[in-house]
């Protein structure tokens, strides 16, 4: 079992995660700013494969022409001496004021059109330096008072903004997709399309919906209590899943982003497992940061031990798929009754209605869950 | 204000409302059976428009063809002396045992072949009995244990049986539309297709996406803590609002079909606001129980009660639309800016990505939200 | 009914909360600096009888000794000049990393001992300015890592910095009375005393439980989606609401702090008669802040709305005693039987245990619930 | 590593949990009544101590005395045969109609007689079978509606019951320590005493408070989203700690009662540590089911698999103990500073006041939390 990252494992860090300062709602920053091209540096030599940004992470909001040449020339040298990739980028449309009631739902059209401004730019960045994927995240596109937004009015607004930026994304040749990343609360009371299914319902309504896949993460599905195993599944079967933003985070609080799998062992066990048989081939990204008790060394305590369970947890996967006694229980938890296959036809339904079914027999068919289901964690606890 | 329901008003209830006997996990049932001709009859002296069913509420699952023409005979009767209407059916596919692992994704093609043909049946029963739309909630389709079932082939099954009950409804001429329900939990430790929206993104993958909508219930959203008011806009949204579940909930625990808006009084006024104004004309259902400390009064009561607060809640949305304070604030939140709109095009994306944006000029915009707020929380409170 | 608020009404702010300036983690602060000055000013305007402070509110953490002096007294002037009074103070122990880890928990003595300092300083300042009630949040007492802390030496030392902390009072004769609150996460993953009930709990283990209290906030429970009537309701059987933090909240999310009652109306109103009817004197105190949309004007509106809405339901508490529909109802439901009450004794426990009784009769005695919870809710909706 | 259960290893089940039939709140039984003779002899075969029950569980709440007397006859015969104990036994205040508004909290003082009197009857026969400890789990003791119930009256109304039940084991010498048992809602809306915390705050008002203590149960901590591993601290630092109720759950939702340890491995394995550390000795008792879709032979799957994930967490704690790298981060983590500890004394306080203390360096001690907790997962997961 390999449980040293290489660059063919595909992990991938934000810049915003090992460069978290852990400020938070009670309490001032702990760490000092981490310059993105030491980052990458020590990335690269943990074995990640790359780093992704929102366009301020890289280039301040206010910086000058200058300044952002050469923050971007120094920045793709790390990546050229370290082989580090770029393959997402995204936009920070929550941090600055002009933000604070949405940026692409805003009343505002002047601040819709400084949403959609900024966006340009920061597509822009990031193929400049390789960016595949584009994700979106609304952070402010929500509210604390209903009275205020009318919230069909607030999805035309987005949809007009990815139809906009979709256009502008084709019309500049930049081969990119989209993926939509929703979360159900925090900053604002309520954000719209609080859940992954949210955008895989909207997605169908766009202007060029094949180029438009989501970015489920751990946290915000799992903060209302959703199971994340099944959300990135339908993801999956509807051709959807562009990126995922792996993390961790207790149910029904406020958004932790904890390191990888350090809480929900056996959920993200079959998230792993699911990501690795489906032939999903993207990052495994991880969104998420050091604990504000941690100092830089932490950081890098972190960002290894995301990988490493990640490893681990692949590794069990590959043990579920070989073991005899999982293995046997599924085939006889599988094993296939008739009559349900097979296109609809009026004969069909007349012999389908007409058909007598043992209840009682059906009823009290085995289904070994306790049995199958022990095997699995004992599995994960290595007994 | 009238407060007084009549047949206009749309109000319809589930003969297991009415009809539920309050058993729970930790006690037995504390009401006698209540016999639908007897519901039919009480809820018309109340106002009510109509009742909806399960098959097994109207005719039990073990009836015998006469039984089952003598049970419609006398429920007919009760409709056609009382004018009430039948608008929705749907199928009972998680009481009985044989439903244990679920319907339509169980495992054994016999129990899925089982399921189609109870619907099929049901199906009939309900069009006989007038029914325009057909609900389908998933009581069963889940898992406690992810090793057993893999939700990517649960989507495909669910899909293989709508699909197949699409075109039977076709075949017959039914006329039918579907309305898919969805729940994160209970009975399952995870349901599949955990929240409406969940159901959004499914439907067009299906055959006949046209006539498959959605059946939104308050309860089932607020278990998983999400903005109710916010779920019923996408789906109105998207076109699909094709029945809505009406009751209420604390959110983050057991499924307590309370009263509709007797704990969530703001978010359902903005709910209510939105049905009425939206241009939704179908049923207004409750699908919630009285509290087991309740006799058969209590029931009437609480059936009263339901549709009271709503028109109370309409009530207020009138006086929304007519409130100068809040109409005057809605007009300066409101008040647009320019730049945003309008269809992309190269010239426009390069106008705008060269425009000067004053930020702090932008996010020095009062939005007086919290003044706004205090207008509708007087406005609820009658002062 | 009066809604304007007057100093009677004991209605009192946090300098935090007023001074708030709308920094969250995912944006930057939207509003400048609120002098005290000013804001005791505004209050009392405004028609609220006290404001409350953590140390750091009103004089810096670096302040100089001459910086804290002309503070002090500029703002001694300032309630001075409007009659305001200071009723309760509190110690900021969690926005400086020195309290990264805890402050009476913190693994490190010396920070330990510098959170005695600091709160000792704090108290000295408190009392100067006429707190009669000093406030103990220990917002970074907690852990991420349950392995690194032991929560039971955690409580060990919590109990030694408290038990200091009193005698320290005494001996100061400051006749202060200490209002412990609690909070189950947020900053830390878990914060230790994570309800109001472990604080009652761990009340009777001090040195000086007499003058030991509870500080219950209403978001804090309602995160853990616990009922906050409930737990005030303890809090006063056991003679222990020393002080009592009111906002609002949506459950099991983010702390939002949400201007008070605009979501949990009803649940409030029941807090609220309890306040008024249990003979509690103390402070109104609200511990919430506007919107993060909001600018000053805002947040002037946010605490007129505090007030406004605490007046209009202690009016509704005064209704409700008034109903004759109510009252006849409960008169209905409280109707006693016999044989519960008095004292044990072994001929009592005799004839209790040879009595006969009728379970299906005593099960049957209506409990018109449904109907009284709709008065409410009329009464609540002003109807 | 030993992981067969042996009767030293002091696990327990009650007959309610192998017994527990599969009914939910939307589906029928699945599995016959088990005889409690058979629970028995099954689970002493698995390795089991002991058994425990409700009164019901056992006699049935209409059997006659001689049916009882040959129940109790045959339940004796069988623990005699196997050596089984009957560490535990509590009253059924939930289940019958009667209960439908409360046991000792109901308005109905017969209904309050009525449940005294029930449970010295199921005091008397859980002595005869040599229960121990008395729990008290009050599932009725709660609301719906506020309006109805006042929250203070119904405090002191169990505290009079609890303090009657107390004199009643005194004056029949029962020895028995009572254990009381939280849950914050399900099947009420809201339970009284929602947490074990509040019981703990309850019992230093009790007549008798030494011989009353807390029945701690996972999922019950889990559905408020509370960290189980905190309350147990808290429960065992205030010398309470009389039973546990182990299973699991996942956070927000209805209760489940999972098989031990099968979702929170993590916080569960801290729990685990915590009772075999802290000198403990009581029962390791389960209060958990099957999930319903298993037949007789699940059940016994589950039974063994609760005892299993036990003793191998029980293995982990040890091994963490023994852990190099673990013990040396603990040691460098909790290397004590100086001058928190020690008495109160006004030249101590002097000292403290003055003394200076550099907040930058403090702030930057590291630790290594990361690491540790990383460290942890890897034993965890067995690597």
């Amino acid at each position: 079992m390999r449980l040293t990252p290489i660059p063919a494992d595909k992990f991938t860090f934000g810049l915003w995660t090992v460069g978290n300062r852990g400020r938070d709602p009670f309490g001032e920053f702990v760490r000092p700013p981490l310059d993105p091209v030491r980052a990458v540096h020590r990335l690269a030599e943990l074995g990640a494969w790359g780093v992704n940004f929102h366009d301020n992470d890289l280039v301040p909001i206010d910086a000058t022409a200058s300044d952002r040449d050469r923050i971007v020339r120094d920045f793709r040298k790390a990546l050229d001496a370290t082989g580090m990739t770029v393959p997402m980028a995204t936009t920070n449309l929550f941090t600055d004021p002009v933000f604070k009631d949405g940026a692409f739902t805003s009343h505002d059209a002047n601040v819709r059109a400084y949403a959609l401004q900024k966006t340009m730019h920061a597509m822009d960045l990031g193929v400049e330096l390789g960016a595949r994927t584009y994700v979106f995240w609304g952070g402010r596109e929500g509210a604390e008072v209903d009275a205020a937004k009318d919230p069909v009015e607030a999805i035309k607004r987005f949809r007009h903004a990815i139809n906009f930026l979709c256009e502008y994304a084709r019309d500049q040749k930049y081969g990119l997709r989209f993926a939509l990343e929703a979360k159900p609360n925090e900053p604002r009371g309520d954000i719209y399309f609080a859940t992954t299914a949210s955008y895989l319902a909207f997605i169908p309504t766009l202007d060029y919906p094949d180029t438009v896949g989501v970015n489920p993460e751990v946290a915000h599905e799992q903060m209302a209590g959703l199971n994340f195993y099944h959300v990135v599944a339908q993801a999956i079967e509807a051709g959807k899943l562009f990126h995922i933003d792996l993390n961790d985070q207790k149910p029904g609080r406020f958004d932790q982003d904890l390191r990888f799998a350090s809480e929900s062992m056996k959920s993200l066990f079959f998230v792993v497992k699911l990501l690795e048989e489906s032939g999903y081939d993207g990052p495994r990204h991880f969104d998420a940061h050091a604990y504000r008790t941690e100092d830089e060394q932490g950081v890098w305590d972190f960002a290894c031990g995301c990988m490493r369970t990640y490893l681990i947890l692949r590794e069990k996967a590959r043990q579920f798929r070989d073991h005899p006694g999982i293995q046997s229980l599924l085939s006889e938890i599988h094993e296939p009754g008739t009559g349900a296959e097979g296109a609809y036809s009026p004969e069909r339904a007349g012999e389908l209605k007409a058909r007598s079914f043992d209840r009682q027999a059906l009823a009290s068919r085995r289904l070994p869950y306790e049995r199958l289901d022990q095997m699995v964690v004992d599995l994960l606890l290595g007994v």
